[in-house]
C-alpha cells in the first residue's frame, strides 16, 4: 500500500517530542546508569547481541516450547565464551542485560553458573572444589549442573524436605532416595534436558539419626550418551506460564549410591566411620543475601523501564478523540490527564527502583571491601550494624519491587489497549516471564513477613534504648517522631519534609505491629504464635517501611549529585518528590490514620501528584530515551524509538504470519460445516408406523382378552 | 512408586474440611445460583461437556496455536446443533458456562452469533433481515460472519474510523476502501480463517460528503472454495496473549464494490439517487448496554470463583512449616493468618459480584418486560429513570469487576506458589484469556470516566433539586449525608450502617468531582475541557461509587432471602458485612478523608476484617463447594474436589510430557558443547615470528638510511 501523509504522522509527532528537552539527555542517561563507563558497557553489549544471529528475537513468540528450548541451548555455547574471557564485573553486567532481554535463557544459564556452581563454591571444601574444577564445573566441559532443592510438596520450608541421603558405612556411600510422590524433586531447572549433575538437598541420615538437610552432588546422566544413571528417573515438567526456554524437570531417586566425598563438607563433615562434625553457629551472610536481593531489584527496575518505554512512546504517537471539531488530528493519548495518571507515577517509580539498586550495590561493594580490611572492633561493629540495618529492608524490598513491577508491566500493557494484547509487542511474555520473581528466591509474602519481624525486633530494641540503624532511624526519639505533622503547602515539595512524613508514618505502623506482638506475648502466647497473630500488622509495617526506604534511597542519590546546570539534578529531584508524594497518596489511609496528613493536606497531595503527572509528561520522551534501551532489546514494534509504530507492527505481523497458499483445515472442517446437510426431521413414529401398530397390538390383546373372558364365562356357565 | 500414608494425607485433610459445615451446602449452592432450576441446568451442561470428547481440555496447554485453532473450529459444529434446538434462555446459560470453560472458543462462536448476527439484527430493515436469513445467517449455512469495527490506528473512537464506503451512483454500489495502513481493519475475530462475510464499519461518503460511520455487509470469500474475493486482502494477526483459539485477522479493502442494499438501512437510508435519510435522534438503549455489561460481570464472578476454588482447595491441603517441633504434620497454609488475608476477602468479593449480576439480570428482565406492557406516562418514566440510574453504575461496574478479577486470578495464582506457575494448573491461561476483558467492550478507563461523568451530571442535577435515582440516592439530602459519621463498635457489623458509610463517602467523592468540574467551567473552559480537567476526580468518584453499589446489591440480595434456619442467610450476611468492611479498608483514605471513619474506627475496621478472614476460613471449603464448579471445568489438578492434588498433578504432567526414547538435540547441540575442543591459545606473535621480523625490517631500514646518509654526505664532500 502506498504511503500517505497519514502513515508518516507518528514519525513527525515523535520527532517533536524530542525538541528542546529540558535536560542534557546524555548526561541524564549517565546519571541513570551510575557512571559513563556503565552506560558505555551496556551500549557495547546491546550492539553485540543485536548482531549475533543466535540472539535474534523477532520470532520467539511463534516458536513452540520445543523449538525455544533448542534455541536456548544453542545460546549457552555462545555465552560460555564470555564467561571464560571476560572480567566478572563485565560478565555480571552482560548477564544483567541478558536477563532483561531473554529471561528464559538467563535462567537456563544461571542454573549452572549461579546455582550449581554457587552451591559448590559455598559448600565444598578446598579439595572438593579442586576435584569439581578438574571435572569441568567452571568451564562447563563434560558436565552441566542443576540445583535440586524444591520438591513437589515442599517449597519455602527447606528444613521440611523429604528426600533422604542415608549413610552406608559398609560401602562408604550415601544412598539418595525419594520416599514418596510429594518428595519428588520438582521445578528443577535444566534437569529435563541439560544436566549431568545435580546438587541435591536431602535429609542426611546416619545410623538411623536425622542430621538435617545437607547438599550432595549426584551424577544424573552419563555425559557421552546422556543415558540416565541407575536409580535416576527424570521427566519433563512441561509447559509453564513463562520462561519456556528453561527445561524444568522432576527427579526421583531410587536408592542411588554416591561416594561419601560427594557430600559438600565445608560446613558439616562426615568421617569414614559416620561421625558427624557440625559447624559452630553460622553467622548470617548479610552480604550474599543482600547481593541476591539487590540483583532482583535491578531486574525489576530494568523490566519496568522496558515496559514503560514501550507504553510511553506508544502513547506519544497513538491518537484518539478530538476535543473539538476544529482540531486537525486526534489528540495523542499521552495528552490526556488520566493517561498521564496511569503512566507517569510508574515512570518515577522505575527511576526510584533503579537508584535504590545503584545505591545498595555501591554500599555493599564498599562495605564488604572495607570489612575485609578491618580488624574486629567498634569500627567493624558499626559497619556490620549498617549492613544489618539495610538487610532488614532488603527482603521487603524484593517483595515490593517485584509486586509493583508486575503491576507496572500490566498497566503498561493495558495502556496500549488492544495492541498490548498482541504477543509481538512483548508485554505478554514480559509479564509471564517476570511473574515467577514473586515466588522464587524467597516467596514474596514470606519475605515481607520476615521484614516485618525484623522491624518488630528493632522496635522492641528501640524501646529498650538501643539506637536503631539508618534504615530504621525513625525508631530513635520515637515519641517526637510519632507526633510530627505535615506543614502543608510548599513543604510538600521539600524532600526533607517528605522524608520526615515517611518516618512518622512508618514509625506508627511499626509501633502498631510491635504492640500487636506484645499483646499476644502478654496473653501468654509463644514468640512464634505471637508473631503469627501479628502477621497482618507486620505485613503492613513492612510495606509502609519499604516505600519510605526507597524514597530515601532516591532522595540520597539526587542529593549526592553535583548540579552541573544541565537540568539533570533538577529533574531527578522533581521525580523524587513526585515518587514520595505518589506513594503517600497510594498509602493514604496510613498517612491520614497517623495524623501526619490532615484531610486538607491529603487533598493537596492528590493535587500535587496530578500536577507532577502533567509536568513529567512534558519531558517523558527524553526521559525514557535516557534509559537507553535499544529497539532490539525492546523487541516491540509499538515501542520503536522513531515512532514509526504502525508500519513496524504491521510488518512484524506479516513477517511472522505469511499468507498461506492453502487453508490448513478448510476442506477438512469448514466446508463440511458450511455445507452440512439438513438433519432430516423425518417423523420416525409415522415412518415406522409405530402408533398404528400399537393400536393393532392393543386391539388384538383386547380381542384376545374378550375372547378369553367369554370362554371363561362360557365355561363358568357350563359348570 | 508405591503409595504411602504421606500420599494419602491430602485426601484425609480435605475430607475433614467438609465435616459439619455450618450451613446446608446444597441450599447454599441454590442461593448462590439464584434458583434450583439454574443450578440443575448448570449441572446438566457440565455433565454434557465432560462427556463430549471434543471438549476434552486436559491437553490444551501443549497445543500449538495452529492445533488449537483447528480444534476450536471443530467445536463450532458441535455447538451449532444446540443453537438450533435449544431455547434462547437455555442456550445463553450454556454459553455462560462455555465462556468460563473455554474462552477462546466462546469468542470464536460469539463473533458470528453475537457480533455479526447482532449487527444485522439491530441494523437491518425487515427485508434485509429476511434476505440474510435466507442466505443462512441464523443456521450458519453457507456463511460465517465477522465484525469489522476496529482498525490498526483506531479503537475506542468509532467516529474516527478511516475506512471509506463511497457511493457510486452510476452502478448503485458502495466502494469500500482502506486508505492507509492505519485504517487496516485489525483484530477482526474470525477473519483470518473462518469468515465469509464481514459487517464493516466505514465512513459513508456520498457525492463527496461524509455522512459518518455506517455498517456495510461485505462478502470476503467465495464459500465453496474460500478464495478471497477481488480487492480483499486478509492476513493473520498471529500470536496473542491469550484466546488463541480465535483467528483474529486484518482486512484491507481495495476498491471493493458491494450493492447499495448491503448497507444496513434500519436507521439511515440511502436511496437509488444517493439521497440520505438520517434517523431522528436515537435514544440510548439502556437495556441492551446494561445487558452486555452485566454479562461481563457474570463472567468476572464465574472466573474469580474458578480461580479461588483452586487456590482455596490447594491451601487447605498444602502444608508448610510447623509452629512447634511437637506438631505431627506441617501446618496447612490456609491456617496462616496472612494466607487467609490474601484469599478470604476475594472469596467474599466473588460472591458479591455474583449477587450483583443476579440482581441486575433479574432487574432488567423484569423492567424490560414491564416496559413492553406499559403505556407512555409517569409509570413508564419511573421505570426508565430506574433503568438509567442503574446504567450510570454499569460502565464503572464493568471496569471495576474486570480489574478486580484480573487481580484475583493473579493473587490466586501466587497463593499456589510455584505450582501456580505451571500451565497445567490453569492460572496462566485463565489470566491471559481474561486480560482482554479490560480492553474490549469499552476500554475500562474510558468506561470509568463515563461513569464519573454521569455521576457529576447527577450531582449537578441534585444541586438543582432533582431527586436522584436509587443508585445515587446519597445525592438526595446531601448536606446531611455528607455530615454523617460512623457510630463505631458493633454498628460496623450492621449492613444498614455500612451502607450509610458508603453513601457518605461516595457523596464526598462525587461532590469533589462535581466541584472540580464546576471550577473549570467558571474559569471559562468548555464542557469537554472541564470534564477532561476533572478526569482524576471523576475516576475516583466512579471507583468509590462502584464499591458502594456492589455492596448494596449484595446487601439487598441477602435481605430478600428467607431465613430457613439452614445457615445460608446467616453466612451470606456475614460475607456481605465482610465485603463492605474490606472494601472500606481498601479505600480507607477516602473514608478517613471524609471523616466518616475516625482513626480509631479505621483500626476497628482493620481488626474486624482480620476476624472475618479467620471466620470465613472455617467454612470456606463448603463455601467454594457451593459454587459448584466441576473438576472437569476447573481443569486444574491442584484444585481437585477430593484433595488428591499431588498424584493428580504428577499424573497430568507425566501424561502431557511422556519420557522420550531419544533426546531431541543431544547429539546436535549438547554433546558438541560439553566436549568442545579447547580453543588453542597459540601465541600467534611468536608462531609467526612477527616481532623478530619487525626488528629485522627496522634494522634494514636504519642501515639503508645510514648508507643513504653516508652517500649523501660523501657526495656533499665531493662537491
Amino acid at each position: 500500500m502506498a504511503s500517505s501523509w497519514r502513515d508518516s504522522l507518528p514519525l513527525e509527532t515523535m520527532a517533536k517530542e524530542r525538541q528542546n528537552p529540558p535536560f542534557n539527555v546524555r548526561a541524564m542517561s549517565i546519571a541513570q546508569h551510575g557512571t559513563e563507563k556503565e552506560l558505555l558497557l551496556k551500549e557495547k553489549f546491546m550492539l553485540e547481541i543485536s548482531r549475533d544471529p543466535i540472539f535474534y528475537m523477532g520470532d520467539v513468540h511463534d516458536l513452540t516450547k520445543d523449538q525455544l528450548r533448542e534455541r536456548t541451548m544453542a545460546k549457552i555455547g555462545s555465552l560460555v565464551h564470555c564467561v571464560q574471557n571476560e572480567s566478572i564485573e563485565h560478565f555480571t553486567k552482560r548477564m544483567e542485560l541478558i536477563g532483561l532481554f531473554d529471561p528464559g535463557f538467563w535462567t537456563r544459564f544461571g542454573v549452572h553458573y549461579g546455582l550449581f556452581l554457587g552451591a559448590i563454591r559455598s559448600g565444598a571444601t578446598a579439595n572438593q572444589f579442586s576435584y569439581w574444577m578438574e571435572k569441568g564445573v567452571v568451564s562447563c566441559k563434560g558436565m552441566y549442573g542443576c540445583f535440586g532443592m524444591t520438591e513437589l510438596a515442599h517449597g519455602s520450608n527447606v528444613a521440611g524436605l523429604e528426600t533422604t541421603a542415608t549413610f552406608d558405612e559398609q560401602t562408604d556411600e550415601f544412598v539418595v532416595h525419594t520416599p514418596n510422590i510429594g518428595a519428588t524433586k520438582w521445578w528443577i531447572g535444566g534437569a529435563a534436558q541439560t544436566a549431568t549433575h545435580c546438587s541435591v538437598f536431602a535429609q542426611m541420615i546416619i545410623r538411623g539419626k536425622k542430621h538435617g538437610v545437607k547438599t550432595f552432588i549426584v551424577p544424573l546422566r552419563e555425559p557421552q550418551s546422556f543415558q540416565l544413571l541407575p536409580g535416576i528417573n527424570i521427566g519433563d515438567i512441561g509447559k509453564k506460564m513463562g520462561r519456556d526456554g528453561i527445561d524444568n524437570g522432576y527427579i526421583q531417586f531410587t536408592n542411588v549410591r554416591i561416594p561419601r566425598a560427594y557430600m559438600l563438607m565445608k560446613h558439616t563433615q562426615v568421617t569414614r566411620e559416620g561421625q558427624v562434625f557440625e559447624p559452630p553457629m553460622q553467622q548470617l551472610s548479610y552480604v550474599a543475601l543482600l547481593q541476591g536481593r539487590v540483583s532482583m531489584v535491578v531486574d525489576t527496575a530494568n523490566t519496568a523501564k522496558k515496559a514503560l518505554t514501550i507504553a510511553v512512546r506508544y502513547a506519544a504517537v497513538r491518537r484518539q478523540f478530538k476535543s473539538s471539531a476544529e482540531q486537525e488530528h486526534e489528540t495523542p493519548i499521552l495528552d490526556y490527564l488520566l493517561h498521564q495518571r496511569r503512566l507517569m507515577p510508574l515512570v518515577a517509580q522505575a527511576t526510584a527502583f533503579a537508584f535504590t539498586a545503584l545505591n545498595l550495590t555501591k554500599m555493599f561493594e564498599e562495605t564488604s571491601a572495607s570489612l575485609e580490611a578491618m580488624e574486629p572492633g567498634p569500627e567493624m561493629d558499626r559497619a556490620l550494624e549498617q549492613l544489618k540495618s539495610t538487610h532488614i529492608s532488603s527482603s521487603g524490598l524484593k517483595a515490593h519491587c517485584v509486586w509493583q513491577t508486575l503491576e507496572a508491566i500490566k498497566q503498561a500493557r493495558l495502556a496500549c489497549g488492544g495492541h498490548g494484547y498482541s504477543s509481538y509487542n512483548g508485554f505478554a511474555s514480559m509479564e509471564a516471564d517476570f511473574a515467577v520473581h514473586a515466588t522464587w528466591e524467597g516467596d514474596n509474602h514470606i519475605l515481607a513477613l520476615q521484614s516485618g519481624r525484623s522491624l518488630v525486633q528493632s522496635y522492641l530494641e528501640a524501646l529498650e534504648g538501643k539506637k536503631s540503624g539508618d534504615a530504621t532511624d525513625y525508631l530513635n526519639d520515637l515519641d517526637n517522631v510519632l507526633k510530627r505533622k505535615c506543614k502543608g503547602g510548599d513543604a510538600l515539595l521539600d524532600l526533607k519534609h517528605i522524608e520526615e512524613g515517611w518516618g512518622t508514618v512508618t514509625a506508627h505502623a511499626v509501633k502498631k505491629a510491635g504492640e500487636d506482638y506484645q499483646s499476644h506475648i502478654k496473653a501468654g502466647k509463644s514468640k512464634e504464635l505471637a508473631f503469627e497473630e501479628a502477621s497482618q500488622s507486620r505485613f503492613v509495617a513492612a510495606m509502609v517501611h519499604v516505600s519510605g526506604f526507597i524514597f530515601r534511597q532516591f532522595k540520597q542519590a539526587v542529593e549526592r549529585m553535583e548540579d552541573k546546570g544541565d537540568g539533570v539534578k533538577e529533574h531527578l529531584t522533581r521525580l523524587a518528590v513526585f515518587y514520595g508524594l505518589w506513594r503517600m497518596e497510594e498509602q493514604g489511609s496510613f498517612f491520614l490514620r497517623s495524623g501526619w496528613l490532615s484531610p486538607a493536606d491529603f487533598d493537596a497531595v492528590q493535587a500535587k501528584v496530578t500536577d507532577f503527572c502533567a509536568d513529567t509528561r512534558k519531558y517523558v520522551i527524553p526521559l525514557v530515551d535516557s534509559w537507553s534501551i535499544s529497539d532490539h532489546v525492546l523487541n516491540s514494534p509499538i515501542g520503536r524509538w522513531d515512532g514509526d509504530i504502525y508500519r513496524a507492527y504491521f510488518g512484524r505481523v506479516r513477517q511472522q504470519n505469511p499468507q498461506l497458499k492453502a487453508h490448513p483445515y478448510f476442506e477438512k472442517l469448514i466446508k463440511p460445516f458450511l455445507f452440512r446437510p439438513d438433519i432430516e426431521l423425518e417423523d420416525y413414529d409415522e415412518a415406522i408406523g409405530i402408533d398404528d401398530e400399537i393400536t393393532e397390538i392393543q386391539e388384538e390383546r383386547e380381542e384376545a382378552a374378550a375372547e378369553a373372558k367369554e370362554a371363561a364365562e362360557a365355561a363358568k356357565n357350563e359348570k
